[in-house]
């Protein structure tokens, strides 16, 4: 089987044949981590990592999953990035280091730039966000999360917290999840930052309910709570942000009788205590953790190594 | 056989042999990509990547070489440098790193900073530019393109356009196709940036035919044409900089009806229309992927694996 | 046998038998890089080195002994890493990267940083210099250098020389000699920068003789001479500093007629005459190679490969 893209740059993109194939995969990419370290399927391939803006989480990731896969990786991270200071276009770029790899992983601060540079990748090509834009395997990694953490995605109940106006994940996890009309949605966010219409559109073409809130509390009865950080400079009322910043702080105590499992996309600011780490439904490191055999089985399929 | 370097600091140093050494050995290794993604050949070799400004084009074509090859890579990029910033001299960098690697990649905003380092590298060295100074594998990479582009280097006429004075790669492409007297040249530059006479000199001493001129339409009659940019800051005279900036700038429709293969180190910004790209003579790109051919033959030969 | 030690953070962990077993497997990882390059004992692990402040010399060192024990690399160096900047503490980064990666090594500015990171470490952690903390592989090697060069650490007779008050590397190394109570000190200092008491109450504690001089040349007599730099901005007095510099600078002269073996950490700025590094008494640069095989040993026994 195949997936139905050879570029991914937007979650949107991803059908329910791609996300199970996908999700099954990356179970085996994870079942040949634990017994072996890794596989040796991309022997003899390379994974160009193009960061044009720093994200070490994120490169690492890839990268991590790159050496997994058995294949190598050349990699380049930050403004110092030669090729731009002498105003090389995104495209030239792409068509350089196209000769060079068999797949490209971009980081990118312009929404678009992905879109750009995948229109003239001449190979496999992955978003890995472009600002304020898309990061589809944020996506595919928090929906093997769930499904591990849950034991599947079907029928599960996922509160998403935080700013949800700006925040790129829950757009493109929400879109993801909307694969599996049986999943319900609670949206927790300031008024002033809420779920944006193109996304709660799609959730009522398809006929998937969801709830808006303003309260933590009642994100506290879904199965799935994803935390997400409320950024400073989204208020013009710095007295409104301190009110908001505390009222969404997750703690051990709020979470006493609860049975959700504790998502974020991190890094976290404060948003979740440390008292939460230690329990069993805090989620948010395997979470991380997950991006490696996510990103091994979406490489190898864009390979055809599977 | 071997080349008569161990270090390769200049263009000056390739003699024919080793140019039709590198030529025929950068073909297998291109065979090699093609059919399995490299060679094992450097198996349990490490290259040290030491840039010290960052050149994230060429670090990523030797590393891309070096993995290729079947070795391993060390690298630095940037001017966060740590040793430099606590005064080390190159010399010392070099006899370091010499010890953990066993060939050296080295890029440096300094002239002569390669020949210093050379002077002391215990491995193979190789100049991956050293400021105003030589890029030889740039060379080399270029007359792998003509050979492949134009069947041959034998009576090639190649036309070179731009900044032919401060041009570090048009001088040493010269030096390396002067090894070949039967290519003809076409020197199309502003009237205040010609080929430097340390250059002319060399061909007329070979009895190399060459002609100079500031008009881009004598450069089309050649078999190739190698478009370079012209810098702003070469010129105290604005005007005269957008005057010239406009008389170089190749489009398609200048090229219709020319057999010429059109070449261009890269970055391009602006000489060469986007509307070429998609003509069969646009081999810019190409060009950029022989690199990784050409350095891992350039590699495997100095580490005597081949 | 096995290290006494899952992380190591300090010298002062490192006891008599984990030097012992150390020395003995960095020869065997020495003999190993000779005759093949290296080994593949570390095949399906990777190690992260993670610098948060740059240092080229000590993070190449530790990818190379990964990469020629058979093992993946996945590296970030700098400022702009991108977690810091959005406010991450280190144990969180550590969390995350600990399911990427079979090992981590980290460089930090602050010191106590190490301690922190390996009190969350879930995999083998290794302090690659923890600001003016601890610097412990650098006196591993350190020892394995003076085995090598004197044929044995008993009975040696040690001088250090230079800023010996805030000097770590000084420090780590006396605190794992002392492991051998039958060396002996020569300390060479300014009167103003001696060994603190820290570090000599622990020799008088086991007994372990040792002499305190401002005169460089009573360190001439020992067996090993260990320079290291004396730093100006440890002076308020501007003429007391180059008074000083100049007293402490070795050059062949001085080094005539005597036995020692000169080390250094690198990188030297001034304080060994370059007319002394053809002299076989010069082992700075043997010492700075020598840290891949003792690395390699410290990485093969943490993961338990040997």
């Amino acid at each position: 089987m195949t997936l139905s893209f050879t570029a991914l740059t937007s979650a949107l993109q991803i059908n329910r044949s791609d996300a199970e194939l996908l999700l099954a995969t990356a179970a085996r990419m994870e079942a040949a981590i634990q017994k072996d370290g890794g596989t040796d399927l991309a022997g003899g391939k390379v994974l160009a990592a193009l960061f044009y803006e720093p994200s070490t989480r994120t490169r690492l990731s890839f990268e991590t999953a790159m050496l997994r896969l058995g294949g190598k990786v050349i990699s380049a991270e930050g403004v110092e990035f030669s090729s731009i200071s002498k105003g090389e276009t995104i495209e030239d770029t792409i068509r350089v280091v196209g000769g060079y790899a068999d797949v490209i992983a971009m980081r990118h601060p312009q929404m678009g730039s992905a879109d750009r540079a995948a229109a003239v990748s001449e190979v496999p090509f992955i978003n890995a966000g472009d600002g304020p834009g898309q990061h589809p395997t944020q996506a595919l990694l928090d929906l093997y999360t769930i499904q591990k953490e849950r034991g599947g995605i079907e029928g599960v109940h996922i509160a998403m917290v935080g700013d949800l106006k700006f925040g790129r994940t829950v757009h493109s996890l929400t879109q993801l999840l909307s694969l599996f009309p049986s999943v319900r949605f609670t949206f927790v966010s300031p008024a002033a930052l809420p779920m944006p219409e193109k996304v709660t559109n799609l959730l009522r073409e398809k006929g998937i309910a969801y709830i808006e809130t303003t309260d933590l509390k009642e994100g506290l009865q879904a199965d799935v709570l994803y935390m997400t950080r409320v950024q400073k400079e989204r208020f013009a009322d710095a007295a409104e942000y301190e009110r908001l910043k505390l009222a969404y702080i997750l703690t051990a105590d709020l979470l006493q009788g609860k049975q959700c499992t504790v998502m974020h996309p991190l890094p976290r600011v404060g948003e979740i205590t440390e008292d939460v780490d230690a329990l069993p439904a805090a989620a948010f490191f395997r979470e991380a953790h997950n991006g490696v055999p996510m990103r091994m089985a979406l490489i190898a399929h864009l390979l055809r190594l599977v």
